[in-house]
């Protein structure tokens, strides 16, 4: 749950970081930034404030915005009737952003997990991604992903957004941000 | 065609304009933006520069980068076998670009049409792109796009790329570009 203050505060930041990274919204576009806190009331440490270009049955492309060390928590995007899941490619347009998928654990981890859920975050695969770089999940892979200490910017492009259908590692989650 | 000297001027120019943007590259693509003359050989006029993030079988992610007055011919993405066709979003990040799609002709189109190719040009709905705002073109749908006196820059957010499958109004249009 976030304020209206929470909310506001949240997008009048995520403003900051993408005027400075040289990205220019519609004035709508602006004022109706997504600030996603996944139910947990911590955005600083666990949310994600989104821009939705663009969403059709097959297209989707989007601007994340992570705060400093805010992170992303661990989810997958599972088939859904014919369609196999999203697939999606994270692109850094600013900052860095730590991204973990499955596969060869890191031994040294550069993310810090969110304290207390550690236990929801089970893969340890790590990316790295600098600006101009980028990485494609496939669909239904567990991922998540973390920003460096100065916050980060990344395009995602990807398949059709269902994100009523993401399926979280933390059962405490909830996509859907209420606002009070 | 283009000289090999054309090509790497034409490069050289449009990493310019990223950078002006605050569109970061990698190296790597950096060295190889695509330069299409559209097998015109005239570049200046019409002519494309083009940065592929991505092409999967479900999703491509380009940057466009068009300079001053030039112009990306008239074209379609046709339906290819169980594929509609290419749907594809351009959002303006720089400058200003003219758009004209399949509609209502505008009285007095804002962009000039390369001088003796005027015939394969004729689609004159108008949309004006300036920065932040963005336009989703319909597959199988006509379309063309010059920049402004100042050049632009385009996101283009779409469905795989078959470039070999486009049709061109202008019968004397090669879409893979020829150096020597």
């Amino acid at each position: 749950m976030l304020t209206q203050q929470q909310l506001s505060d949240a997008r009048a930041r995520a403003r900051g970081y993408l005027e400075r990274a040289g990205i220019v919204l519609t004035p709508d576009e602006s004022e109706h930034i997504e600030v996603a806190d996944f139910g947990l009331g911590e955005l600083e440490t666990t949310g994600l404030e989104l821009v939705v270009y663009i969403n059709t049955e097959r297209v989707c492309a989007k601007e994340l915005v992570l705060f400093p060390r805010q992170t992303c928590p661990q989810h997958r995007h599972p088939p859904i009737g014919d369609d196999p899941g999203k697939e999606e490619t994270f692109r850094c347009r600013w900052g860095i952003v730590y991204l973990y998928v499955q596969g060869e654990a890191a031994n040294n981890p550069a993310a810090r997990v969110p304290v207390g859920r550690e236990h929801t975050y089970t893969v340890w695969h790590e990316v790295v991604l600098l600006p101009g770089q980028q990485y494609t999940i496939p669909p239904d892979t567990w991922h998540w992903f973390q920003a460096g200490d100065e916050g980060a910017i990344v395009s995602e492009f990807s398949t059709r957004s269902r994100d009523e259908f993401d399926i979280f590692t933390d059962p405490d989650i909830r996509r859907a941000t209420i606002v009070q």
